[in-house]
């Protein structure tokens, strides 16, 4: 489980420079500093896109690639047929995060055709959602 | 406020050659001259995707370029939690057009999820409606 | 189009002088003024009631003394088929105008029934929304 | 009817190299070459994307180039109002084609946004729908 | 049973002046007429009103005054608990007439709030469902 | 207008012989005597079944045989699609009638499939429901 | 705390000369004596209307005429958003009182609309329910 | 593969004589003669009954008599459970035809019971569906 | 209560002969036998058909020939009103058996319209629901 | 009615110790010291459990030694039929209370189970709604 | 099958005291000595609570105690999840009874979350609903 | 952060003594033991309960003597109002966890009431979500 990939959906590209109030200052870019000093062991790449399709092609070409995904689809986690079925379709452990607790804001965010596919869910942790994510990987690999 | 992008969604480069019983056998290309004309203290730009996730880029890059957006995101803004985030994300006004009624149309149509994050929304005035969000704009801010 | 009767449904008696903070401190009859002042060429007349019915009759009544209407049904654009009725059953062009955006409140003020017999419908401008139906008419006819 | 263009949907490329139980090792472009074989007197064209928008362009672009469509929409069937609007405003036979039989799935699977718009649905045959929509565009144009 | 009030809601007034072309050009004035000489033994009175509340006193003032109500809420039919609440509240037979055929139109019309306490209810057979609610009266009673 | 079919569906040959409380005790064949009394004028013909496809096979072969129809589907009214489709497919003049009220029982009676397709409905009268509507087919007629 | 009227909606007219068994053989002007001298310090006022609309009107003057208003709007409670948008608007304590327990009756008088903006909801203690309000309001205003 | 039985439900016996200008003047055992033709190698057999539970037992006696049906079950398709439960019980290839878009018309048709238990269904082209049943079953067992 | 009837509905002809995994081979005729041999005392008919009127019929002629029915309507247990109605309608204990369990299996099949009617629903027992049915109905009335 | 039992259901033991901000800085024990001051001819007693079945247990065994109950049931007025079955089971006056007005919160909890069954519901008077039920009960009886 | 128990939810412990008119006036551990004389083969226990999570434990508890359990989970059988999962996971017969015909009553009745898991329900019987599934037990295995 | 309370809700105790092809045969209090050595700077107790209430009672006393909450509430995680409230009652972290991904589950199990209220909630990991849990707790306090 050395090779791990990030993916980020729509508007996750403002995180850092937008909101500061709710999302930190901090851009994902810097976050990904972070997050390959904690775990020096892991080949990390990162992708991200705000067109569904683009989400769709990158999960595709990751198999054979990585040996996991993050994945944060954001608003595509609620309404994309096609990611779900992408994420059943290709042979790789997917794990769904959501930075904000999706449970506590609109209706039509506490439902996930996305996670339905994935591994699991892990929702409200803010940025360190990834870390659990990376971190059960590991631990469930070594 | 002298700087507006008009931003248009899915099928509305069609405009002006098909459907002309319906929307007219004007282009929009045509109709942003006389838009231009109507508005000589406007630099307008003009962008059109079929792509959701090239309206959600576009709309992010419009920050810090333009004052304001005007945008008929058509068949996504019944459907795209990614655009509304993205309204809702970025400081700008963006003020929400559509051509036909859609109160008048199928029901799937009636609701507006970009709309909710939208200054406000122009709906069943024709191409007209893009004038309107204009003047607005522009008496608002003067 | 030089005559246009401006209607008001319920609780919009209280423009100006109560929850100011929302509305601003002007009362409608003061914007009137200045919405007379804003268009010389134009006829208006003004009717408010917090009566379903009497909304009715009034839009019965004018035809033929009106070119056209431009309607806030309030609270009334989302229960009444009486008024939807009305609008379909007279040959006046309605134009329908919100002053907060209705997509951004609760979910039962999102449909509008009247709004589908109106020509289209302005939500959200605040009380800029009745210029810019005003200044559609006279475009629109001259 | 001799220009027949195929279009397929989000994750209809990873026919023929994965979930080969369900769907069989026959990649597309192998299949597209017994299509061909199968009817000389077509000229086909095949697209294939993930991204609902260049679907959109596809078939837009694919008026005055070709007779008619067949497409398989995949994921985008059930959720898309953009695909849906476009296939209502080109002037071009669409069939869709389903691979597995969408009644037989997820309840979400048995709407068809786009089917509503189309000539008439394929669904359940496997990859043989493509050639009952071929043969049916043929006898009926011949 | 010879004293049968004839009760219409919004909208009624218009008929014979505007749209002919469905509801015929005769006034319920002039169809009052007709009816008086279908039924000379009945001593009729007719009331209309715009307003729901006016209606609502109408049917609890007939009490006393009159044997029976012929009943067309029209728009207010599918939306007044208010009107429904009256005619289970008075001591006096209502019969429920509909011009058009409630079945035949929008959702939203299939339902009658008022028709649940009405004795009965007739719909789609034009002017003559109020000949019909009368015969029935003057043969029950007689 | 002289020749008018009767017909009946499930459990309507009950009738007057059972639950004599809610339906009083006369059978339809002895309320037909009356009928036919009634209106010395008009054929009838009378039939009943309890089987939905008979009801079918009865609607299709009325047409050239008879000039219209007084149809009590009864239980089938609320969920035969089949029946529906009958009357919009024959070109005879269909007219529903229920001897109940069905606003006032279960709320899955309160819609019907086959009233859609119906010249009109009449429910709530009891019996005399069926004379409304022959006397009404002879008024349009005659 | 000495100004409080009392305002009832629709039907409550009837209240002691009709379904005596129900709500009484009392008339609500008889039940107002009572009231009175149970409150001798209050200075009371009494309106009731049928009409929607002028419940908006008695509500809207209410403000700088009374300490509060306790009222019963009946059928309205459960339809009207002009009533309630009223209550939100105007800047006045109002209690809503139900006669009858509105849990123990149909599905759609369960919900109140009027009920979310006032201070509380009392249903089901019959006339008593106008007592307890007024009690309340002196209370917690002393 | 070489015996087919061709099952048509409710109102398919109409065809050719009636509505013309929608399923054209061809009688179905005009067009059976067709396509005894078109399939010489083929012997056909053909039902058609109005009756539910008579294309229930037709479905089962089909079981060793024959080597596929296909099936317009008409208006039970979208209702019957039973037939649905039979297609599942039997042993035998069933193909689903239907001459309308389905989803092209009211919403109740959208659905299929018998759909989700057949192979799969084509649905909007016209009688030719039947041929595209037939050459399936013929090329996939040839 | 030495009479008793037993009824079933759609498919359930087939039991014994095919799905024999699920329903064991027994045909419903050899199961007839063994409950005889059970219940000498009890006098037993079988009536079987898969035609919804036909089980309306049969129901009405039971009245004064039989003590008690025993049914299972299968596949129209879920949707006939027509067959829930005849339930109510005559004199006779009706229970009401299913050999799955229907709370185990799709969610169509949770409700029962004729179950309403019946004295109870024994569902899940497989064949020996029959057997309790009986042994309730003698136990009952000894 | 001299014996009354006040009940409180879940997390209501937190009040007086936890968000002072809302409920006050009162416990409930201490609010039961004013309450006996304030109906001193009234004998208390006062339970409360987090448990539903605990309720139940309290409700049952209320009968025969107290007049009757007044109820807070919290968070499982929302949920619990066991608890509503107690209620009607139990020949003992209920009253129910909620501190907050009920209809202004999630919509989860504008519905009452429990309340269906009591006398009637007095909702957002904050802990005052305990004393007017009591008021209540002694004015009822005496 | 020599041990089995009999547990029983929620009010049950109130039969044969109250609403005696309903259920009868005998309690259940006065039915339960009949039970023990019927099937002296049998080593019953009984077991009842109010609360929810004690029944888990009861059934959790069984295992390896009984061969099989009788469970009336009263209002709990519609609502609880939790007791639903306990059913599932635990290895043992469960026969789910309702005394009453829950498809008689109220709608939030006619499901059954727990009844899902069980063998089968048996509903509408009375108290005989207990001796059913017990002989249905012994039955099977001896 | 170095006292942390693990809480399991009903059903979780059967872990590792059965289902152990679906959860491992491990127990929870084995799987307390690795725990505690994973976090030797934690100080750890264990609560686990079937019942509803008791769970309440458990978060209430946590609160003081535990820094944060490991929740996993099964079942009642789904239908709990009173546990939703006492999350947001409580001035305490707690983090929710599910065992199996919730997603890909029966459909009441997609929401969580309990989760809204809780910082977030890890769904799908197996029994490594507490330590995810856990190690959320630690990084985001020290």
């Amino acid at each position: 489980m050395n090779k791990i990939l990030i993916v980020n959906g729509p508007n996750l590209n403002l995180l850092g420079t937008r909101e500061v109030e709710i999302y930190g200052n901090q851009s994902f870019d810097n976050y990904m500093i972070g997050l390959k000093n904690l775990f020096p062991e892991v080949q990390f790449d990162y992708f991200q896109s705000n067109i569904e399709g683009e989400l769709v092609d990158c999960l595709q070409n990751a198999v054979g690639e990585f040996n996991a995904v993050v994945l944060n689809a954001a608003g595509y986690s609620h309404t994309s047929v096609a990611l779900a079925d992408t994420i059943a379709a290709i042979n790789l452990k997917v794990i769904e995060v959501h930075i904000s607790n999706i449970y506590a804001r609109e209706e039509f965010r506490h439902k996930s055709l996305t996670g339905k596919n994935a591994v699991g869910v892990i929702t409200g942790f803010g940025l360190a959602g990834y870390e659990m994510a990376v971190s059960y990987l590991i631990s469930k690999e070594s």
